[in-house]
């Protein structure tokens, strides 16, 4: 039985209690009845043994990392590296999104020591397979797409990005809406394609009782999205992308009903004016369903800073509802991370995921903010590492400074205001 | 005669025309109108020469960066670096708030080589000189206090920081609120404990009248504030903030009387959900002076990173109305910054200040955003580099990789998604 299915029948599970463990400011029987409706997922394969952590409503947002190599750079052991960069900075998630080198060897490396729960795209490895022996990827088969899925929900994959809203449908009201950037999803360019070559509709939507009866065997949550995201502000919240969102939140509704959890993948590039709003509109059309963003980024032009940009954007996504935060490092849209991007990703994901629980109104989380004011009034420096998102990163930039054996900082040296009015006030 | 005098007689200047070709979506006469109504200000002093920007209503955003020397770490040639890497990030003005070393030679240093608008907080000055002849902050006198302000009027400072909202009222209420960290602003700490101490109203608002003589002399913009600013998330939007910004705004129309120009300082530390709303306040307690906020920091837990925190907040404050962004940069808590903080300190900023502009519908702003997407269809690096906010970094990262020579990238390699996509609709 999946988590939603024991869900359902007010069951409460060791990956619940795990999950209320980590969430603390809930119970695992709140995060029951949330599954039951669709609102929280559990993202744990049955293949699988780690601590469980939910995604959804009225939990801390949550934040996930992409890792994986490319065909034009693959190297397993940079990849490891990378995992626990990400692991060290914190995040909740991984998803390897693997296109280049032995993609089940490094699948199933990654997925045996990785200790969260973990994402990846199918169709990556399909369309890998079809670019290596030169097949061009619109002579892709429906048999190949549900293989590849079945063999990496059968290794132990937690949940799959599956494009099942790329429709005949949608493509006719994203293309008649005039995009400046197109398709920017790599698998929802490669589904697009295939159904414009093939002049068929899409495998992954015609036949969606397959792809939930798989999802159903191993308790896989499907992540359905959002091949049309916008990859440019300009394209924020068009007919195209609004078009797939309606579609997304009916499959959302029939797999719910067939016992799979299902979370829905947002966008994109959006202004900021319209994040918000991209996120009221997802609950509305996806009936409550957990909700992953890709960003938002609130801007276009700042390539090399691409972390600060979707910081922006998630902080306002997750006060505002999103539940899920997938980082942006400052390599996107210039090259494959490294290391220290990941790390640098996940920290700024992080920040924006709670700078927006304080924005929810997350039971404490605040209360984090609340130590770090303490603490700084107290001109306790250790206190203040303690809490701070990235202690060892703040201790060392200080340790830099010629103050870094004293109570206050090079910023103001002797000019300190909270000294100063510590001092003022107990006098 | 200062810019508000002659923009209430309907005189356009040179400085107003400057102004509208940087701001080139606006008309001189334009400008003109809004300092009339004391939503624009015009920050130049009569001493200076440099090619005027103007801050507020239905502009871009503007941002600066704070320099400066502290009592703990004093170098005039690494301050000229830090100012060069500020300008290099492309930052509207600079404020010297140099609290260590020869404060005078510093600052006719940095005016005379700067090339945009500069600030100061002539307290600083005061308090230092205080403490070097180990004299306790509350024996200064309010001679001490408008000498340094004429002195550093005199040398050409653009704008001045002063305090004079922090009241015997406002000190009761900001103190009956129960803060969690207190005063943070150093001006407002010394104010604080000087009020306090010596039983006595602040000089800065007694005699304000003397105040605005000056500035209408040299046709310096003040710059009040925000002394009760919250310096943490808990204490964001209390009594004693909102108590300062009422006297704010009364003497913010007081000095608009006067002919002489003003802009509001704002917070600080506010989380997520309050950010609007405080922009929302001020304009309307301050009769849409235009607003100058420090952050807002979205979260106390980040020290490192508050480049990030404010980046979040800022883009916030901007989109909902703030006109003027102070940098924060990754050294903010921690330590006096480094050229690269500096650097990347604006750069975060600019990223806030665009994102906000977008969101305010500045005429043309999302122009760029356009202009990038259109780049990155045809992926046209060069292009992409071109309208980057930071050509050199984008560059630079994208070098390091194995696709530097093609069109694609790393990330994505053959599966790129907009090459896929291009294809796909032009066969």
């Amino acid at each position: 039985m999946t988590q939603l299915e024991q869900a359902r029948k007010g069951i409460i599970t060791q990956q619940m209690r795990e999950a209320a463990s980590y969430d603390y400011h809930v119970t695992a029987e709140y995060i029951g009845r949330e599954i039951a409706e669709g609102r929280i997922v559990l993202p744990h394969n049955i293949n699988r043994k780690f601590s469980s952590i939910a995604i959804g409503h009225g939990l801390t947002t949550k934040v996930n990392a992409n890792i994986g190599t490319s065909g034009k750079h693959a190297d397993i052991e940079e990849e490891l590296i990378k995992m626990n960069a990400a692991l060290k900075a914190g995040t909740h998630s991984l998803m390897d999104l693997s296109t280049g080198g032995d993609l089940n060897k490094i699948r199933t490396i990654l997925l045996d020591k990785c200790p969260v729960m973990m994402g990846a795209v199918p169709m990556y490895a399909t369309a890998s397979k079809a670019i290596i022996s030169k097949k061009p990827l619109h002579t892709i088969t429906a048999d190949d797409i549900f293989e590849d899925i079945e063999t990496q929900c059968c290794q132990g994959i937690d949940y799959i990005t599956v494009h099942c809203g790329i429709t005949r449908n949608s493509i006719s009201k994203m293309l008649n809406s005039k995009r400046e950037l197109g398709v920017v999803s790599r698998g929802g360019s490669i589904m697009c394609g295939w159904i414009l070559k093939n002049e068929k509709e899409n495998p992954l939507y015609e036949y969606f009782d397959r792809l939930v009866d798989i999802a159903y065997r191993y308790d896989v949550t499907l992540s359905v999205g959002d091949g049309f995201r916008p990859g440019s502000v300009c394209d924020a919240t068009d007919r195209g992308q609004v078009e797939e969102l309606i579609t997304l939140g009916e499959l959302a509704q029939y797999a719910r009903e067939k016992n799979v959890q299902v979370m829905i993948e947002g966008p994109g590039h959006v202004p900021i004016q319209d994040v918000k709003m991209n996120i009221e509109l997802q609950k509305r059309l996806c009936n409550g369903a957990p909700f992953y963003v890709l960003g938002p980024l609130t801007t276009d032009i700042a390539p090399g800073y691409d972390h600060i940009t979707s910081a922006i954007g998630g902080a306002i996504a997750a006060s505002a509802g999103a539940d899920f935060l997938c980082y942006v490092t400052p390599a996107e849209h210039l090259l494959l991370p490294t290391p220290d991007d990941v790390y640098e990703g996940v920290i700024a994901a992080r920040i924006a995921a709670h700078s927006g629980d304080i924005g929810k109104g997350i039971k404490g989380a605040i209360e984090k903010d609340r130590l770090m004011s303490k603490y700084r009034r107290e001109l306790d420096w250790k206190g203040i590492y303690s809490v701070a998102i990235d202690p060892e990163l703040a201790k060392q930039r200080r340790s830099q400074s010629e103050s870094s054996n004293e109570d206050i900082c090079t910023m103001c040296g002797d000019l300190c205001a909270i000294k100063n009015f510590n001092e003022c006030i107990t006098k």
